[in-house]
């Protein structure tokens, strides 16, 4: 679980600090609405998936399930955007990390 | 949609105050590792919820069906320990919203 | 302290809906990195704020002073951009009533 | 400025994690309601603190002062309790570099 978790937060960072910084800084496609919205949802279901596998909720099959459908999403359109690759990387390993915790029986 | 924002507002304030002074301040059941976690599992889920009904994220729909899951499970849990009668009635109120929400069709 | 957790809840969901609704749908300016950053950590830290007083932690005092001076910040911004009446009157408030709060004596 | 975000990340994961898990499970001073919640506001703060410096804010340094105070008084409360030597070591770090960074000229 612990891996999963360093991705989660990895993936975090990384959509985060992208969003904030080369996507506003680059301008055009990079701050299309339905882009922008999508890293910053990512980062913010990515910090709370991380966080309920912390806290040992049961429940973090279910939004590691939710996390992993987000990220996947994510790398698309990042690598249809292009010039994101750090992204669509990072999006990518989460999202399978997450499918994994995701398929794990719980309790 | 505004609806359903400001009941996940109010379930994430309720069951975060109500862990943070009531719970604690109680302690026994009230402080019992299931219990406790899925009250500040709870309470950050309706937070995220009501973020991506804000941001309008057409993943709302699925972050809207875990949160009504979590409410159920929290409302149930606070019925069973009792007096948290606030919280049980405001997270079967978000649990209901939430499910009506997920249930809609999106984009 | 209830009606100001009440106002950073309100100065939260404003600073984040707007954001991620009227700015990215808008463009130009409402996009520029430094406003756009403003608006979603101004969001960040009214959420933080709330959840320190609502888990009535002797730090509120603090976290309600930074959050003041982060929501002036985020008023004249959005003042000065224009269009953005509903941002800049909740922002204003929020600074007002976090300001008052960080004054009183904690414990 | 990275070093400090990974500092503020582990601090904030350490944190949620020992308060969900090791504190509720020994209960007894553990879940003092004052040590309890100091835990749980330090890993939201030292969340908060590295998302600001993610996103480049201006507001870091001030985000990072209020850190710095609440990582410092969550180690003191920690090595007072006992038996949280990880919490204790981790917190001390990363009130040492949110200092640093507060102390730093912005912009």
């Amino acid at each position: 679980m612990q891996s999963c978790i360093d991705i989660c937060n990895r993936c975090a960072q990384t959509c985060l600090q992208t969003a904030m910084n080369q996507c506003l800084e680059m301008g055009g496609r990079h701050v299309e609405p339905e882009h922008f919205r999508l890293m910053i949802c990512c980062a913010e279901m990515c910090q709370l998936s991380a966080n309920f596998m912390l806290s040992n909720s049961p429940f973090h099959t279910r939004t590691c399930e939710v996390c992993a459908e987000i990220c996947e999403a994510c790398a698309k359109d990042c690598a249809s955007i292009g010039d994101m690759d750090e992204c669509v990387s990072i999006c990518r390993k989460c999202a399978e990390s997450c499918k994994q915790m995701a398929s794990m029986a719980t309790h």
